[in-house]
């Protein structure tokens, strides 16, 4: 196996120039929590079960099935020794994943001496080739509270054949590795799992941990509250939506429509809405639950244009999920015919191919603004599918409200002119420098990896708690993956996986939002929460669905 | 006249709540030069000339050419006795405009104690109309470092026939206004001036003062180093620009394609190309001095991500002006030639109206994508012209680059896979939060306009100068305006304009751009400015053009 590995080059090198802000971040010294400051030693809590059907987990998993979830408590000691670690960052980036890395590396530093530590290169492709970069002080004080993942990079491949998991078998055993950290979502931490299983089924000493990303925060449990890189993201999205409230405001002219980054859940929507008071804001899961069409969503939208045209208010803000389209049940049947109707018929000018469709789909295709329709046809993926991905639905809206509107407008129940700005805010935020609260919490998620990974453990999921209090105060632990997991049938085989977290209608954040979003749509709340500040006591600020997550567990 | 005014509602009553860096941002108070710290006298400078064509401009301006420039100097005093002052915003937002207005209203109730100030809504129409809010603290304290117009809006109609003149001379006669600060671009600042001139000729004792306001930074001359919001704007785009660089480089496989805003000149994307370091940056100047077309344009760009494929790196970010299409002169040929098609002649299917084109036009609009030259032919505006504005450069580049890569692919030239991802950050950074340079900068510039008022001056522009210096040691003073003007024939008449500042090819900035782009083309020296910062020593970083421009006048 070629490697072209070793202490090698890395892209921040001490020549490259940081902005005044970089340095400071650089320079700034991270908190612990106090339990991990002094000698600690691991508590095995009950036996532990799993999300649904245990006892297909319990078949897929025998290994490690029913193990405890832990917690860390003060006292008592681990044992000195050196060990040999590999980090590997999968999937999309969120910002604190480098915080990630120093966390682990700095507790091998000082409870571990003589450890090493490995980065796995490009995501997981980088432990099937053995791809990696050796870890030293220098290469990771560069990155210290730093957005991006480009320390080591990332990837989306998965670990899911015998030959691959032969081929990761072949690389923790060649670089003798008593522990792998797994950095990523939902379906890499079942793929962590998964690892887990198999190198202890195989009777290979590396253990395997799994810590929560991803700035959609749709990877989240009791024992996990929160994933990294959601705080960050929304934090951003949000100071650019509060910056054209602002500008709408200012103008009085303009609705700007947002799509925000996020395709699976509308957590990022929801926690942007709570920051900023939008006057509209679609959440999809509400949209899935009440089984409403694109109309009735457009319509929903028409109606409080008009309202607050009356009102004397001709702008607006409206938040739209990335993926709002996978929410509406219509649409996503009209893009199943298609597909079918694409791969078997000719689809001609006359349009008599329309026929073929169901005729809920095919008055919703009549409905579509003339640029939807001609990409629902003409863009196709390599496997000749309709590219929903690419379809921008805050484009799309703004022009079913501006026909509708124009309907409206004949009918003389409409006197305004309505100008709609589209905008979507995706990468500007999944790479910005690490707000204080996602900096502090992958640090210590990075020591808790390495706590456990020190004390033997594998399968967890690393766990810090008690976000609420000070950082001082936060309960660290590992959760047993098994516990998390869940089955799902796919080509007649039963596949675990963590269900994503979505939206809960009866959940906090949503209900604070269904409480006051009716006074925001006819008055202007807006608020403008500004740039991520680090210093002073706005960088302290927590994010509200977290907030309010966390109050009503305290409450219940 | 109907007015519908008095101590009038204003959109942000105490009831709104603000964020904690907005309430922050409410509660921090601003320094102010030292000269407005004590008493102070006006002292004129020499008799003042025109920028250029002194005859023409003396004979627009019979009652104000030539009079001196002014500055204040410590010691002396002012009349006591209480002002009316109206004040206007002109045009779109710059963040710091609201803290002109309380610059000039901490000033009257300083130093003109029983002053009233009135706030003329939605810009100069609420001159002509008598549209007005009567200021007060609690008004003012609620905007103080907060960003947009609210306050009292603004809005883009000009004062120009003798019926407005005469509209303008009734409100500030009804108002009983002893000045009027306008707060706007080079227009409006040249619309002040000939309300001045209309209103000495006229023997109306109110005076008029001007203030540098845009985002674009094209306003400035050696005593007026900046227009304010230039330098927040260029912050929060760099900002996004910043974290693009950071997904460009831990993804490793998109170009980003930013379009800033700015029309006119480039300044905003030379800034935030020396603020962050991008792999390209298209400034119009440098594209028009050369004569560059677009398809050298396209090639430039194309070369450079040829030579960073074989360097290793398939991703990048390119800055691109708003404005390029109109720095490109073939590009100006071809859509005249069409407007002039499209209101003669039938656009037939076949193309044979594309004979009418010149050859150089026909063949530009043949290397067009298809996206484009449909938008050329089927969107106009009222008066049936080709709209320029709503072309979306970025995505025409993106179209234009892939068009190329495809046929050296074919060559053999080029190997990789090239993704572009089209970005445009205009409305979002027009309306921050003033940055702590605009916030400073803007209190001392409506202080600065009030004691101008105070000592019975006319016709200036708010100068404050020394801004490379602490805020204590700002200069202050007042500039002719028509020392600024020179005439421009417009059907057959001459008209005074205030000419906008272009990058200058010559200049410091450009040429500390010219000098490392090579460097950051093919190396990769992102620099990531982050979040702007209200606390700490981030907070009083300045901008690169106002110090590198000061840096060469000091040298000079």
């Amino acid at each position: 196996m070629s490697t072209a590995n070793g202490d090698a080059k890395h892209s921040r090198s001490p020549s490259v120039v940081y902005s005044e802000v970089q340095s400071s971040r650089l320079k700034t010294s991270l908190p612990l929590p106090s339990v991990l400051k002094s000698s600690f030693h691991v508590v095995d809590g009950p036996k532990s079960s799993a999300s649904g059907n245990p006892d297909q987990i319990a078949k897929l998993f025998p290994n490690l099935f029913g193990q405890p979830s832990v917690s860390l408590k003060p006292g008592g000691s681990l044992p000195e020794k050196s060990l040999k670690i590999g980090v590997v960052l999968s999937g999309g980036q969120a910002p604190g994943g480098h915080n990630v890395i120093s966390g682990i590396f700095d507790y091998l530093q000082t409870r571990a001496h003589g450890s090493t530590m490995y980065g796995f290169k490009g995501g997981p492709a980088g432990i099937m080739k053995c791809k990696y970069v050796k870890l030293n002080g220098d290469i990771v004080y560069h990155y210290r509270n730093q957005g991006g993942f480009d320390m080591i990079c990332s990837g989306r491949d998965k670990i899911e054949t015998p030959e691959q998991f032969k081929e990761a078998q072949e690389t923790v055993k060649k670089l003798d590795l008593d522990g792998l950290v797994v950095i990523g979502g939902d379906d890499s931490n079942t793929n962590a799992c998964l690892l887990a299983e198999n190198f202890r089924a195989n009777n290979l000493k590396t253990r395997v941990i799994g810590c929560p990303k991803t700035i959609d925060g749709d990877l989240k449990c009791k024992e996990v509250p929160t994933s990294f890189g959601f705080d960050t993201a929304c934090k951003i999205y949000s100071e650019m939506i509060g910056n054209l409230m602002v500008d709408a405001r200012s103008t009085g002219k303009y609705y700007h429509f947002v799509r925000l980054m996020g395709r699976a859940a509308s957590h990022i929507t929801l926690e942007c809405a709570l920051q900023t008071h939008p006057n509209i804001a679609i959440i999809g899961e509400e949209v899935a639950a009440q089984k409403q069409t694109l109309k009735s969503v457009t319509d929903y939208i028409t109606n409080i244009i008009c309202k607050r045209a009356v009102a004397g208010f001709n702008y607006g803000i409206i938040l739209i999920p990335e993926g709002l389209i996978d929410f509406i049940p219509e649409v996503q049947s009209l893009i199943g015919e298609l597909n079918e109707i694409i791969a078997h018929d000719t689809i001609d000018k006359e349009g008599t191919w329309k026929k073929k469709l169901r005729s809920q789909s095919h008055e919703l295709f009549q409905i579509l603004p003339k640029t939807i329709q001609e990409q629902l046809l003409l863009e196709r993926d390599p496997h000749g599918n309709v590219q929903v991905a690419k379809i921008e639905s805050e484009k799309m809206l703004i022009q079913m409200v501006e026909s509708e509107l124009e309907k409206r407008k004949k009918e003389g129940k409409y006197e305004k002119d309505f100008k709609g700005q589209p905008h979507f805010f995706g990468y500007e935020g999944r790479c910005g420098l690490p707000s204080k609260f996602d900096s502090n919490y992958c640090y210590a998620l990075g020591h808790c990896a390495a706590a456990l990974l020190h004390s033997g453990k594998t399968g967890l999921i690393s766990s810090v708690e008690n976000l609420g209090a000070p950082v001082e105060n936060w309960t660290i632990g590992g959760t047993t993956l098994t516990s998390l997991m869940d089955v799902e049938r796919r080509h007649g085989k039963f596949k675990p996986v963590i269900k994503k977290a979505m939206v809960e209608l009866e959940g906090a954040p949503f209900k604070k939002f269904a409480s006051m979003r009716g006074d925001w749509s006819l008055k202007n709340r807006y608020i403008n929460p500004g740039p991520v500040q680090f210093v002073g006591p706005s960088a302290d600020i927590l994010n509200h669905t977290l907030r309010l997550e966390l109050g009503a567990k305290a409450g219940g």
